[in-house]
């Protein structure tokens, strides 16, 4: 059965920080009302909703978010609204439903969204709630936290290829420096090597700023036929290729701790799917959760050869001006990540860049390509983007 | 966009009662195998799986919990594996993913299934819990529980249509009857009208058997394309209409407290979709939380007229032997209720009934109906299956 193209005609996304006095409902009404306005739709056409969120229930104690939102929103209830949840790969994973509703007919406009509360908790409350995404009865229960598992991943890529402390802090100046000029990003201060060396210790080799911010935020995105974008928006941004896979439920069951194999098969599918190659992307939005992520994961897609990711960085070559810019809007380094916003956050900044609007414009970037990856990579999901 | 026609090959659930011991894995997989096994396919043709599940972060502190499920089922990897959430409809809503999937022709064989975990914790965590799929910013403030959203039905129910305490008592009765000859039901014992009545007050004029019991449990049903089905099995069960829809969030903003709305538009677009009616169903698992919820259900599905379902119950016309055999499982209220398993849990139930091989069958039937209801009603499903 013949798909149908599926092009992006609106998206949305709060700032991503920390947004006092705002809760589930008023951050995903707000990107999706954003979403609904971008893309000059009425909110009665809206035929599918999906949300991904992670931690509403054990931060919030609220669930079944989805038709709280569809009700905020005004939206028609006769249609179906779903929650997903992939870890901090969630709003990726309702992308892609959304996707996949679109492209074989089922429904003509569908909205799709992302959001999630994470300020305002105490630190402790949060680290387990976070850590919901391990496998409680394996890694769970040695006390490994997300931060301890991006660390032994650090150690070992270290190791095996020559990987430096200084590289990986590379990485979090690059994105520091990039998130500067995104009014959505929650930091917007340059950092400078020292400063990211001599931050505190969190888990070896990780110290503060390897680390990403948990930060509160929203985004949204409407679907419809590519050959009905034209029709709503004059810079329709086409998906041609998405994949989701599945990976290890735990560290210790994964073949070696380099890499994550959910983003090479994931890449694979999604490759295939759109006809290209690594090379062709001209910018991506990385699952940079820890400096080392945003190295292995620009190994796994293909970028770098393995071992070579911190080389990269240290060259310059994922910077805006590089041979592949990686996390210009700053990634969830500097960006932040509100966990279950994180995906189609991502998908909104290379929207942006592909239709020349962003505030940290790649030069001509024609295609653009998204990685979001949830839990001990246990869920993975590729999107490929292109401009008309 | 012509879509392919869905069959259900197999199907695993494990008893809904008090599992100790049992995990969130063990009872996924269970079901899961079982379900494989019964289907006769082999592990790696399932080629999607979508989970139902709705506080396994509130009480456990786990979530991501789809690949976890993947992986201990030994499926392969590079399948996408996605988590659903519609409190106490969501393995509904993941059984109407897997449909889809099937249906736009995006795979052949997809593993849908659903689990949860409830007994053990203390009253006041899982209620706190439970109360989770009420919207927190309106009902949930106002201390509302679910007993007492459905009290407060009801009540309404009563003063508008003449419905008694007694004939909502003989929901619990007639549903107590039919779990005597189901080893999946958590109570297998037959109660009276008197010890019903004289149970501990609830929440008025709910009592203590007008409420179904929380549960552990796990649901699974493997789907193909209707034209493939003949492969694996000589007992097929196609599913000839599916709906879901999205309901008001909250009881005040409901324009009448007599009627779940979300439940009268996914009757309305299930029947369309299969070309049928509600005098077309011979036997029928409806959410029966509490027992004026069936009676409730009975009247928005078509059964009966609005305000008549009381006294159909009265008159016997839910027995197995009458004009439409509800709940022959027991239903929520005796085979039990685990709230993200339920769905496909009373799938489980009509395809062993049109199978002709359930222990408390309906003579003949051919074609059954599933309804499954979440939250304060914010997400419905209906589903119609038919054997060939």
């Amino acid at each position: 059965m013949a798909l149908r193209e599926v092009s992006i005609i609106g998206v949305g996304c709060t700032p991503f920080t920390q947004l006092e006095g705002e809760t589930l409902k008023s951050m995903a009404t707000a990107a999706c009302l954003e979403a609904i306005k971008d893309a000059g739709i009425e909110r009665n056409m809206v035929e599918a909703f999906y949300v991904g969120n992670v931690l509403s229930g054990m931060l919030l104690g609220q669930v079944t978010i989805a038709p709280l939102i569809v009700n905020s929103l005004g939206l028609n209830r006769d249609i179906p609204s779903t929650s997903v949840e992939g870890a901090c790969g969630s709003s990726s994973l309702a992308l892609r439903e959304g996707y996949m509703q679109v492209a074989t007919g089922l429904c003509d406009i569908v909205l799709v969204a992302g959001v999630e509360k994470l300020t305002g908790f105490p630190t402790e409350k949060l680290t387990q709630s976070m850590t919901g995404s391990l496998d409680h009865e394996i890694d769970g229960v040695t006390g490994l936290t997300f931060p301890g598992f991006w660390g032994l991943i650090a150690m070992r890529h270290m190791y095996e290829h020559g990987t430096t402390i200084e590289q990986m802090a590379m990485v979090s100046v690059k994105n520091h420096d990039n998130s500067v000029l995104n009014p959505r990003a929650r930091f917007r201060n340059k950092v400078d090597l020292d400063t990211v060396m001599n931050s505190r210790l969190i888990a070896s080799p990780l110290k503060l700023y390897d680390c990403c911010p948990i930060s509160d935020g929203a985004s949204a995105a409407i679907l419809c036929p590519a050959e009905m974008a034209k029709d709503y928006t004059n810079k329709p941004i086409d998906i041609i290729g998405i994949a989701q896979t599945t990976g290890y439920a735990s560290l210790q069951d994964q073949p070696k701790q380099t890499y994550l194999p959910a983003t090479v098969s994931s890449a694979k599918k999604a490759f295939e799917m759109a006809g290209l190659q690594a090379s062709d992307i001209d910018v991506a939005e990385l699952h940079d959760c820890f400096t080392p992520a945003e190295i292995v994961d620009s190994e796994d897609l293909g970028f770098f050869e393995k071992g070579k990711g911190g080389q990269a960085v240290e060259e310059g070559l994922t910077r805006v001006e590089g041979k592949i810019p990686i996390n210009p809007s700053g990634g969830l380094l500097a960006k932040g990540h509100p966990v279950g916003a994180t995906g189609i956050g991502q998908v909104y900044e290379i929207v942006r860049q592909l239709q020349g609007e962003h505030e940290n414009q790649v030069k001509g970037a024609e295609i653009g390509l998204t990685h979001n990856a949830g839990g001990s990579g246990s869920v993975c999901t590729v999107t490929i983007l292109r401009r008309r």
